[in-house]
C-alpha cells in the first residue's frame, strides 16, 4: 500500500488513483504523479478534463455495444455496412484494430469480455444475451468469431459456437498462421501446425 | 501521430492527453483511455478530480524547492531537523527515497532536473543559484550531493562542487558501492571498482 487514507495529501491521494489503472504499479504511479506536478497546470487541467469528458459523452452503442458518442453507433447506423454478418470481439479496441484494416464491411458485436473463471466472469456478465437479441431480429448469415486466440478466447468462442448451432448460420473465425514479417523458425508449435493445416494454394 | 486534432472525439483526446504522459506509448494510452471508459464515473471522476487537486494545492518550497501543500515545507520548518546540512537531490522522488531511510535528520535541495546539453538544460534551468542564495543566510556545514549516480548527475554533482569550492564547506555524496542483496558475480565493473576502492574495515 503506497497511500495511507488518512494522511492524504492531494499528491498521495493522486498516486492512489493512478496505482489503479490497469499496468500502473506503485513506483510509475508516483512517476506519474510527480510529472503532473512538474507540467504545467493548463496541461494537467487538459488531462483531467478529458478524462471527464470521456465519461460525460461517451456511452455504449445498444445494438453493438461498441463505445460511441452517438446511439446507434456510427457502425450500425452506416447504411454501408453488410448486417448479415456480425464479427464478434471481445474489446472496442479490437473494432479498432480490425476498422484500421479496412478488410471488413459487416457490423460488430462487443461482449466486453471473456469467460474467464479465475475472474469470477461467467457468461452472464458478457453480452451474449444481447447478440442473441440481435440475431432474432436480423437475418444474419455469417458469424465470426474474433476472440483473442488464447485460451480464454478460444473457450469463449466455443461457448458462443455451441450456443449459435441451432440458428443455422455460418460460423467462423479469423484464420490461425504465421504472423506476416514472422520468422518460421521462431514461431511456436501450435501456431506452426495450425499454419501448416490451413495451409492454402499459392 | 495517434489523435488527429480535426476529428477529435473525447475519446481521441484522452488518448493524446494520456500519450503526452512520460512512458506512455501510444498503446498503453489508447489501453488506458479504454479502461477510463469502462471504469465507473465516479471513479474517473475521482482520479481527474485529485490531478486538479494537484496542480491547485501544491506548489514549491520557497527554501529548498521540494512540493509541498504549506510554504515552507515540512521538512524546512521543522526546527528538529539539522539546518547545517543541505542534501543537494534532482527531483522530489529523491526526497521522499531518502526520507523513507529515515537516516537523514538534515534539510534537501531540490534541483529539479540535472545539467544536460542534449536535452537543452543549463545550470539556469536548475534550482542553483537558490542554493548559494541559502548557504549565504544559512550557516551550512555539509553539502551532500545526492544526484543520480549516472553520467549526468555526475556532471552535474562535478560542477556544483566546483562552485561550492570558495565556501569552505564539507562537500559529500552518498557512497558507491555493491547494492545490498545484489551479487558480486554480476555488479559491473564500474561500481566493483569502486566497492574495492572505498572499502571498509569489517
Amino acid at each position: 500500500m503506497i497511500s495511507n487514507h488518512k494522511n492524504n495529501s492531494p499528491i498521495e491521494r493522486l498516486v492512489s488513483e493512478l496505482h489503479k489503472l490497469p499496468g500502473i504499479g506503485p513506483k510509475t504511479a508516483q512517476r506519474l504523479a510527480y510529472y503532473l506536478v512538474r507540467i504545467s497546470k493548463d496541461d494537467a487541467i487538459k488531462l483531467a478534463e478529458s478524462i471527464k469528458a470521456v465519461k460525460e459523452r461517451i456511452d455504449f452503442c445498444s445494438e453493438c455495444f461498441d463505445i460511441t458518442e452517438s446511439n446507434p453507433c456510427r457502425i450500425c447506423s452506416d447504411n454501408g455496412r453488410d448486417k448479415t454478418r456480425i464479427c464478434i470481439v471481445e474489446e472496442p479496441l479490437d473494432v479498432r484494430a480490425l476498422e484500421k484494416t479496412r478488410s471488413y464491411s459487416g457490423t460488430y458485436h462487443v461482449l466486453h469480455g471473456v469467460i474467464s473463471p479465475m475472474n469470477d466472469i461467467g457468461p452472464d456478465n458478457l453480452r451474449i444475451d444481447a447478440l442473441f437479441q440481435r440475431m432474432k431480429l436480423l437475418e444474419v448469415e455469417e458469424i465470426i468469431i474474433a476472440t483473442n486466440p488464447n485460451v480464454e478466447g478460444e473457450a469463449t468462442a466455443l461457448y458462443i459456437q455451441r450456443l449459435l448451432e441451432p440458428f443455422q448460420v455460418k460460423i467462423t473465425r479469423p484464420a490461425r498462421g504465421l504472423p506476416v514479417g514472422g520468422d518460421l523458425e521462431y514461431a511456436d508449435e501450435v501456431t506452426l501446425s495450425m499454419a501448416m493445416e490451413g495451409r492454402q494454394p499459392f
